[in-house]
């Protein structure tokens, strides 16, 4: 064992060390991702890819069960679009990129590759919507989008990211909000149920909603450091950009009026929140329901016995029963090099089998999330994993739970605050007055920030704790990714 | 009857008037596609997009079945980058969309809107390929790439266009050789097995491969009008581009090697495809595995005995046996709109219920791609249907079949060739001498192009058709899309 720790201990910094070190280490060494030749890029390699992939299949399942349906808007916006929208295009002109020449012309006007696509797909549909008969509009796309940000990190905040962008519209403001409402609860499902990934849901204040929108809606989790990561946005948008882009659509009573507008979005840095949630200094430690291989099996001394005959049987039972499994059977590494490979990938169930296993009938077992191996008879060995994986699956939803209550304070003043802030990093709540004022303080003097307005309340007292006036809310704060 | 034709008159141009204008008019009224604001962008609707998920699926579940898995690569590319492989960027450069500014900065580097991403995925192989243990790289991504086009077409030729694009390292020559025509065997199964669309294989001639490769595989379909639409290519790429990249390995002797290089796509333009091989003067006709809806079921008098009851059970046995069901009971609409408009969408069957045949426990069941409508018992009826979709598709299939085989012709010299360019577009079969010079003159004068060297080769002659020297290939001929 001991050499095996050495080889940990030399392949990743752990995360009391260096934290952002420990981070680029388990996402470069397990072959997430890598950093392209542009500064800001990243290159999603296919054991990123397919986590993506399953957190899309579990999505788009999901938006097409409440009636959404995809299409796909063009990559690039005219400026003369972009900016008809006056906070919008305040929110986004700094970050955009500009495209100013096609083949060897120069363009008349330029064009952005889209930083999110509320203009585009608002000019198509003020073309399209004529009668109330055609409403809601419920569209999402999976596609990239490009912001050009100064400081990035793979996954969390990269100049190009992947993510889905639902744009809704509806006759009522209330059906406007009872669908940003639903996205809203659809991704926090989707982080507790595939990711366990416990988050916080709430509203964004005032100065962290979205540019040009009336309500932001969020869920944020809390990181390993004490970080929070905002993990899905839903936005209320009113009438902001539907009158902007003047759209319009004959309602029951026979005149004009402009629908309500919803938008929401995740994107490629839940990746990010799943390994600062759950990963330890061996590398990742993937939640099953989204891992690409949920099992892995490794046979011992194949060349004895039945081993062969008994791992094909296994991997067929697992398989059968829909288990994403693999057979690690490669000659030349050892038994132990593969362990470590594949704890450091993070795989949730390693099976060991061996000529002495088979005699007792039985498997070794090895869960990733608690370290623990022990024997398993062979005698409905399938049955037993899929108990076992979602046995993880809740195993880690709880501890992240626990992480995260245990690294959730209460503060009734600033100087409360700035301590905790500094000393025990987590999640604050605090009591708010709900001015604009307090909020940008807080921001200056500690860099923390409010991460939402949850929809839980508890009244944990009667005044503001930045200035001491009534207070409004009950906040949480953190500083963040 | 009379009205309901008068109407399909008014709304799509006959193709016979006019082919461009139908197809326009058919993509445009069945909403599959709308018109962007920047010239030469389309909008994909959701209708259009169903089509393009379904033909994803199928390609996906194949590309992995062989191995394949799927990554994402940056969409921007350093001029650097692009212009390292000479004949790539002497194809590629003139139609390429330039960045020049991100955010508020002038770049110091502009970056291209990948065309195609061999060089940057080259880039990043030779970062990470070592030893040929790591062999075969078999990566794919699905993405949308942008090609500054002076003439475009929804669907056929546009500026920005949806497609997957594989790209794959072997060790030998062999390997990578039988990796490109496994690739194009899975588009060709694809095109007739999902899309009901024959194709004929074969390899482009020099002038008419991948610019940077070694030889390019394709597949042609023949279109109602005659022309021919490129409908997928696989490309074999040597060393061409891992020598540019200077992408090397150990191999088996210890060496350093370069390996050898695949890559393979097909676009959105598959969609043209199949609206301009099945379509007919009512609008779309689509291929039932394709339809993202493959049956509309319509209740007539549903206010009357116990239609509602009889259509949800109808739907429900659909429903059950895997088919995409839909019900149509809009109560503003008339039977005889809806029989209009689901035609016009292509619907490959429809179930129309009312009191009558429910007395006598039958439907009428339309057949869309014969027009043909009759009664059918409720005893087994989604049996039926399911054997019914399978007989649409083979019957679509072996329809186009027959009008390829009717529009492909054979010549022995040039005045026999322009006579039949001119009075009968379709495929040309004719012997070739294998070059450039005749397939220019050819192209010169006629506008038709060499669309493959068939694989399967017939000998229909000794002598090229265009310069009467010693043949060397039988080609197939066309006017392209």
């Amino acid at each position: 064992m001991a050499k095996r720790e050495k080889q940990f201990v030399e392949e990743i910094t752990p995360m009391e060390v260096d934290f952002p070190k420990w981070y680029t280490d388990v996402i470069t060494k397990t072959d997430l991702v890598d950093y392209a030749p542009i500064k800001g890029f990243m290159v999603v390699k296919p054991y990123g890819y397919a986590i993506w992939e399953n957190i899309q299949n579990f999505l788009d399942k999901r938006f097409k069960e409440t009636g959404h349906k995809n299409c796909y808007f063009p990559l690039l916006i005219p400026e003369s679009l972009l900016t008809k929208e006056a906070e919008h295009i305040e929110g986004f002109a700094p970050e955009v990129a500009w495209v100013t020449h096609g083949g060897n012309k120069k363009l008349e006007e330029r064009l952005c590759i889209r930083p999110t696509s509320e203009t585009i797909i608002c000019t198509m549909y003020a073309k399209w919507l004529k009668s109330y008969r055609e409403l809601p509009y419920l569209y999402n796309q999976w596609c990239s989008v490009v912001r050009w940000e100064k400081t990035t990190r793979p996954f969390l905040r990269t100049t190009e990211f992947l993510w889905q962008e639902g744009h809704t519209l509806h006759e009522t403001a209330k059906e406007a909000q009872d669908e940003t409402i639903q996205m809203l609860k659809i991704y926090k499902e989707m982080c507790e149920e595939l990711l366990a990934m416990p988050v916080v849901d709430g509203q964004k204040s005032e100065s962290e909603k979205f540019a040009g929108g009336e309500r932001t809606y969020t869920i944020e989790a809390l990181m390993h450091d004490g970080k929070a990561l905002q993990s899905g946005t839903s936005h209320f948008l009113g009438q902001h950009f539907t009158k902007a882009f003047d759209i319009t659509f004959a309602d029951r009573d026979g005149n004009m009026s402009h629908p309500y507008h919803t938008s929401w979005g995740v994107t490629t840095r839940l990746i990010g929140g799943l390994i600062m949630t759950h990963g330890d200094n061996r590398g990742l430690v993937m939640p099953p329901r989204v891992a690409p291989t949920q099992v892995v099996i490794i046979p011992i001394a194949s060349d004895k016995g039945n081993v062969t005959e008994k791992v094909d049987d296994i991997y067929k039972q697992l398989k059968d029963k829909g288990i994403r499994v693999e057979v690690d059977d490669r000659p030349n590494y050892s038994p132990g090099w593969k362990f470590n490979e594949w704890e450091m990938k993070g795989i949730p169930v390693r099976i060991e089998i061996g000529p002495k296993d088979i005699e007792n009938n039985q498997a070794m077992v090895f869960r990733r999330d608690l370290l623990d191996k022990s024997p398993t008879s062979l005698d409905n060995i399938s049955d037993y994993i899929i108990d076992l994986l979602d046995n993880i699956h809740n195993t880690m939803l709880e501890r992240a739970r626990t992480h995260r209550e245990n690294h959730t304070y209460k503060v009734e003043n600033m100087d409360q605050f700035k301590k905790v802030i500094d000393e025990t990093p987590g999640f604050v709540k605090a009591m708010w007055c709900g001015y604009t004022d307090c909020e940008a303080k807080v921001k200056e003097e500690t860099g923390a920030t409010i991460r939402c307005i949850p929809f839980e309340q508890e009244n944990i007292g009667k005044k503001c704790f930045c200035c001491s006036k009534e207070a409004k809310h009950m906040v949480y704060l953190a500083k963040a990714y």
